[in-house]
């Protein structure tokens, strides 16, 4: 029997997970595998959704946004007999190595699922936060970031339009770097993250003074969801810099949309990374992306450390911050 | 000295203001008058912005979102002094015609200048909310109606990638048309609006049943802002139906974005039947669509009645309400 | 036996098929019937591809282009053994109605079906062509249009940043409206189509004229396919005008892209007059879009009339072309 | 006096040069210069179109495509006497450094320039051809690759509907990097460059076979314009392998659009090195960005080299071309 090689998709979906997905499975093929699918996630894994990979049913996914394989949160996971459940799914049909493209929870789970019944898994990273320690980046990104952008040049329409100040919470749970980089790739004014310390005061302060003496006319304001500022800065611009303020919360809008090129490219490298590393005997690597070069870390050194933003963003963004 | 006519957009701004303005510059310039633009809305007609136009101001504007010659609200219009004011500015420069692009509420403010010193206008209508009576359609709403399509498809990407509800609130303030047309054009499951009496219970218990026997794995809903039921029916999908629902307030991004084709056309044939209104003598008409032909009514015709929604949108959104 | 009804999509694709069987198919269930998918257009009611629908196959086609029940011209069809063939599909299932979505030789088949057999149809017209006699529109017209829209506003970004002159040609057969209404649309200084005589002497000297002495650096010319004038134009501005000229030939981009709202609705309310008509035992009416209501016509006058382009269209494009 | 840095775009506009032309104005500024732009490339250095850089000259202009300094070509630059009138609007103004954003010839021009007057100049790499050695990257290439996929992505709706071939020819004068990338982002069957050595009869054999046996219903081949093989592909696989096949060039359509996310940042950060560089004494360095990282390298390397396409991507085309 071919030995058998399965895919699936975890946690929260972001763009770039079907181009990956393909692409794994294609090359696991050419690698001598039999490449299976696991829909549904972890719930997938433990219900028995998993069928052999065909062209058919990786055709037309290239181009679309989510994860045609689905994805959920499973609690069962938690539990040994439905973990054991999962690996019988498995080993009847042959499979003994999993790649799985999501972000740390779903790593954690299956290097559970390694020291309990041996199956090894590689990682791909795959969140629209950007929050995985060791990659500098992270699939679904560069197409949430382009989904941000497009909401925020239209937004711009209206607030050069009127005379208002626009306020953006944008997603990334505790990490700014969406807000960051949107907030750069937009001419935001303003720009708060949990990162660089911020002084709505200082900030304040300059706006009013363009305000009143060099015409500025609108205020783009972008703001990580993880500060939970969003409301307050709204008021802030309204009451104290007086400039007539809306609030925008752009939700999962972020999260869709077909995925860049770029997102498509590093789908690519990253699965042929991961079938590489499962071919090679690596047990339990993440794939990462490093000043420019693919390669793996080991999973302890991703879940234990935190993600770190490139400093020449943070420098960046410095002046919209204080 | 050439009759002089002038052009200001006022109100909440819109896609398709620009190609109005453009055109209506064009063709006035074409039947023998000398246009002016004004800037900044009715408080450029009391300050003095007020230039006249050339192609250079007119190049480049057709595919940019808003309005170039910015808008306001003017509590100072209220006022008969400053009335005055912007009633000198117009003599000084013989400008004896104005085409205004806006809503209900601008096309009032100028018939009151009418009745103070006699300067006849022509009203355009163009709102996203499509709430202007004795017209099929407004100036920005195909556009409007295409960004929330867009935002839509995209959450859809997500919703059917994890099993998830979404609850999406679009614009109109009390009309309900941008929620059912969009509701329709993207198939969402539910649409709520304040135009037709909507029954949760009755969709919910149709939506368990889906879930439970037809495999039904997510949710789409449309409301709209004027219902204040954005937030009560997320919770309601998340409690009652028990899916796990999200919100998302779409906001701003539903007044941006490049003209559509259809915009940039009806923007073209209101301009025009403006200036053909104004040459012909008529004074204080508003440009209106209706059955497929333009006309123009009465402003008080218009700003009397109340707005209809098209009876084939009602009867095709029935289904999405109970 | 529930009477059945079956839908096919037939001649080029165009966006707002999708929609149009969708809607047909939930229309005709509620109506009564059972309604049946042929797949591959005319090729496929030979070869007996022909399902019953379901929602499971009508999910997720809303927003994806072309036709998902593919499409075909068959040479087969023109045979009375194939037709019987197809005849005998249809009595098979106890289908006794069909709904073609397409074009005037798909309409002019179903035709000779009829009078061989006696299965009516109704007609939903749809090609991006827009030359179908007696309807102002047919299904994918307003896509296309914002696709062309899209590519030009970009092409523009180039020739503003390099004093060039761009060609393009847009599709549309015989037919000028996609390249009146994109060239009206997009703010084009030249539009050449077989319907309004043109002068290429006449603008160039006009546009010589604003090389010279009004500072214009670039010029945006559209060129209907049915003129075979692209690369005379591109010769002629380069070599005649003097400025630096480029042709682009947008081909089958026009074709495809997620149907607009527009489509989507205009696809509805077209598969829903479909419905009614053959549900009142018409035989053979092509359903029409005229001056703002729907209606049907015999297919005789359909297809034994030329399309006709509407007058304020034909108005606005004069300048353009002379 | 000031000392004075001026910066203009040279050669064919790409996007994310205004990006560029921004942060170079802002980054100098907040390094003790003062910025100057010089409109109209070359040409405008020599007929002195040059102004100090201001906060709205330099407003609105993040989204834009191209470039709104605008850029040309000139034969006059080669001249002596009118690079030493371009010297004196230089020192005139107390201008002694220059940034130029644009492709290896007008490197070479400025490099020239500094030989005879001693102006020192870094360069930044813009052009979406990615044709300069010693860069892994030039302006404008993310956004012309996302122009190429919305393209294909809209062309492969039509070609799913229709069981057709489309062979799309992407720009790149002799470099086959765009259609390399955009072959793998979009998931063509066949790509050609002059990169690959490749095998027509062999991918025709492949591509026969599966149509015979596979179910294979559609073909997309990217052809690079430098192999000049766009037309005959058309034809071999319409007659050779026996499927309709249509041609699309694309065109200027990738040149536009609005710069994405990923030429944004890639502008500032070039930016922001090219000032560093001119601040910290170099001459005539390239900026490069290799391996991840951002430094530069001397004229002479990079003109007198050879670019080199990633192995990775060289690679992954393989079985597209053979």
């Amino acid at each position: 029997m071919t030995e058998g090689l399965a895919i699936l998709t975890s946690g929260g979906d972001s763009a770039g997970m079907n181009p990956a997905v393909k692409c794994a499975a294609d090359y696991a093929a050419m690698r001598g595998y039999k490449p299976w699918l696991i829909y549904n996630g972890l719930r997938g894994l433990i219900d028995d959704k998993i069928v052999e990979s065909t062209p058919q049913l990786l055709s037309g996914i290239l181009h679309r946004g989510g994860t045609f394989l689905r994805s959920s949160r499973s609690q069962r996971f938690f539990d040994i007999e439905f973990r054991r459940q999962a690996f019988e799914n498995l080993q009847r049909r042959g499979i003994s190595k999993l790649i799985v493209i999501g972000g740390d929870g779903s790593f954690r789970a299956l290097n559970q699922f390694y020291t309990d019944f041996g199956v090894p898994f590689a990682g791909i990273p795959a969140t629209i936060d950007n929050d995985i320690a060791g990659t500098d980046y992270c699939l679904g990104v560069d197409t949430a970031l382009n989904m941000i952008r497009q909401s925020v040049d239209s937004i711009r329409d209206t607030a050069t339009s009127f005379s208002r100040a626009f306020v953006i919470e944008v997603m990334g749970r505790h990490c700014g770097y969406l807000a960051m980089v949107s907030a750069l790739a937009c001419g935001a004014e303003l720009c708060l993250t949990t990162e660089i310390p911020y002084d709505l005061e200082k900030i304040g302060a300059k706006l009013k003074h363009e305000i009143k003496h060099e015409g500025r006319d609108h205020i783009i304001a972008i703001v990580a969801e993880g500060t939970k500022m969003a409301e307050y800065t709204t008021r802030y611009i309204n009451d104290a810099i007086g400039m007539e303020a809306r609030l925008t919360v752009l939700g999962h809008v972020q999260r869709g949309g077909s995925p860049t090129v770029h997102d498509r490219i590093m789908a690519y490298k990253f699965a042929i990374a991961a079938v590489d590393s499962l071919h090679a005997g690596q047990t339990n690597a993440i794939m990462v992306y490093r000043d420019g070069t693919f390669g793996n870390l080991p999973i302890h050194t991703v879940v234990d450390s935190k993600y770190q933003i490139d400093p020449s963003i943070l420098r960046l963004c410095a002046p919209l911050c204080a």
